[in-house]
C-alpha cells in the first residue's frame, strides 16, 4: 500500500487516514540502528539457565538485520538444532541519549513494545558469546506497535506457544528497572532515536518447531504473533 | 567544508574536485549498519589471552555509534581502568550478502580499510560477553580510506604506540580467511552495503593512556592514526 517507511509517513501525514488492521500488514514499528539486549534480568531465568546473576546489567547486541514485524515468519536457520522464544518488554528510544542519569530517562523514551529475543540455544552454549545465536535474520520480532502512554514498572509479560501459556511474569520482577537500563546503557554508548532496548526474559523459555505459533504479550501494549518456519 | 556525508557526494559529484589532505579532516570512510567482528582469529592472540581456539569463527558485534574516523580522539571511558588497541584488517561490504559461498565472496566486497577494535580489557574479562567492552563511543576507528584494489591474503598488519611497533603480523596467519569470514557471517545474518567486518587482531595488544598516539597500518592501505584522551 505504501512505498515509504512508516516514520517519514507519520511525520508527513499525521494520522488522518484510517484503514482496518485486517486490510494491512503491519511492519516493525521502529527501525533501530542497534538493539541493546539485557541478559539474565529476571532471577528465575538466570536460575533455569544455571547462570550466576550479574551485579551490573549484562548487555549484548542484536543487529538491525534481525528485526521483523508482527505476523512475519521466524526462519529457523540450518545452523541450529534448537531455537527458543524469549518474551520481553521492548523500550523504544525517542532522542539521542548519552550519559543520562537514572532519574532523567523518561524524556528519552518514546514508548514500549513487545519483543521476541529469538535465540539459537545450542549455538549460545557453544559460542559462549551470545552474538551468533541471537543475530540471525528474523530473530527479533517487534510490535505490534509502540505504546507511548504506559508506566513500565508493573506489567504482565507473557508468551503462548500454540495457545498454551509458557512464560508468565511481571516487570516488577526485573532485576534492573527500565530507568536503570536506559541510564546504564547510555553510559556505555550513545543511543539514537528508534533504538531498541530488550529488557530481558523471564523463566519458561523453550524451543519452537516449524509451524509453531508464538505470541508475546505485554499488558497495556498488545500481542506480537509470529510463526516459526 | 561539506554538509553531506561522503557517500551521497561520491555518487553526485564523482571525484572531479581535488583538495590537499592537509586542508581537510577525513571522516570514517563508511557508515555501517553493523560491525561484525571476529574474536581469536590469530593463534598468537588467543594464546596471549589464554583462550581456546574456536573451531568456527567467533563473532561479536560493535554498534554503529562506536565508529570514528582517522585523526579523531579515542575517548577512554570512566567505567574502565584498562583500554587496549587492537589492529585489524577491515572488510567493507559492497552489496547485500546472504548465504554466500566461500568461493563467491569477491563480488560482495567493496574493499579494505584499517580498523582499531578498541577494547576495555577489564570489562571484557568481567562481563565474559564482549559487547560492553567493545561498544563505547569512539571504540571503532576506521580509515583512512577504502582500498578497492587489494589482495587481502598476505598483508602486513601492524600497530605502533607512540612510535614503537607493538603488533606486527600478516594476514596469511589468519585462522579463518577473509572469504571464509564473509561466507560464514553471511550465513548468520544479511550483510548490507557499507557493513564492516573486523577480521581479528594479532598478538601484542596492550593498554593506552591519555595522550597516547596509536597508529594501525595495513600494507597496501595506509595508516589509521588516533589519540587516546
Amino acid at each position: 500500500m505504501m512505498e515509504t517507511d512508516p516514520f517519514s509517513r507519520t511525520a508527513a501525514a499525521g494520522s488522518s487516514e484510517y484503514v482496518p488492521v485486517s486490510d494491512i500488514s503491519l511492519l516493525s514499528p521502529c527501525m533501530p540502528t542497534k538493539i541493546v539486549a539485557v541478559g539474565l534480568n529476571y532471577r528465575d531465568h538466570a536460575a533455569e539457565l544455571g547462570m550466576p546473576l550479574p551485579d551490573e546489567p549484562l548487555i549484548f547486541l542484536k543487529p538491525p538485520s534481525s528485526v521483523t514485524g508482527p505476523g512475519r515468519e521466524i526462519i529457523l536457520p540450518e545452523m541450529s538444532r534448537r531455537v527458543d522464544y524469549e518474551a520481553e518488554l521492548g523500550v523504544v528510544i525517542k532522542k539521542r541519549a548519552s550519559q543520562v542519569g537514572p532519574d532523567d530517562t523518561d524524556s528519552y523514551i518514546l514508548g514500549y513494545t513487545c519483543l521476541n529475543d529469538v535465540t539459537a540455544r545450542d549455538l549460545q552454549k557453544k559460542d559462549v558469546q551470545f552474538t551468533r545465536s541471537k543475530s540471525f535474520d528474523t530473530f527479533c520480532p517487534v510490535g505490534p506497535w509502540i505504546e507511548t502512554e504506559l508506566d513500565p514498572s508493573d506489567l504482565s509479560v507473557q508468551s503462548r506457544l500454540n495457545g498454551k501459556t509458557v512464560q508468565a511474569s511481571r516487570t516488577n520482577r526485573l532485576i534492573h528497572s527500565v530507568s536503570e537500563l536506559v541510564s546504564f546503557i547510555s553510559h556505555c554508548m550513545t543511543l539514537e532515536p528508534g533504538d531498541l532496548i530488550a529488557t530481558g526474559t523471564p523463566r519458561g523459555v523453550g524451543p519452537m518447531k516449524p509451524g509453531d505459533e508464538i505470541v508475546v504479550s505485554v499488558e497495556g501494549i498488545g500481542e506480537l504473533k509470529n510463526r516459526a518456519v
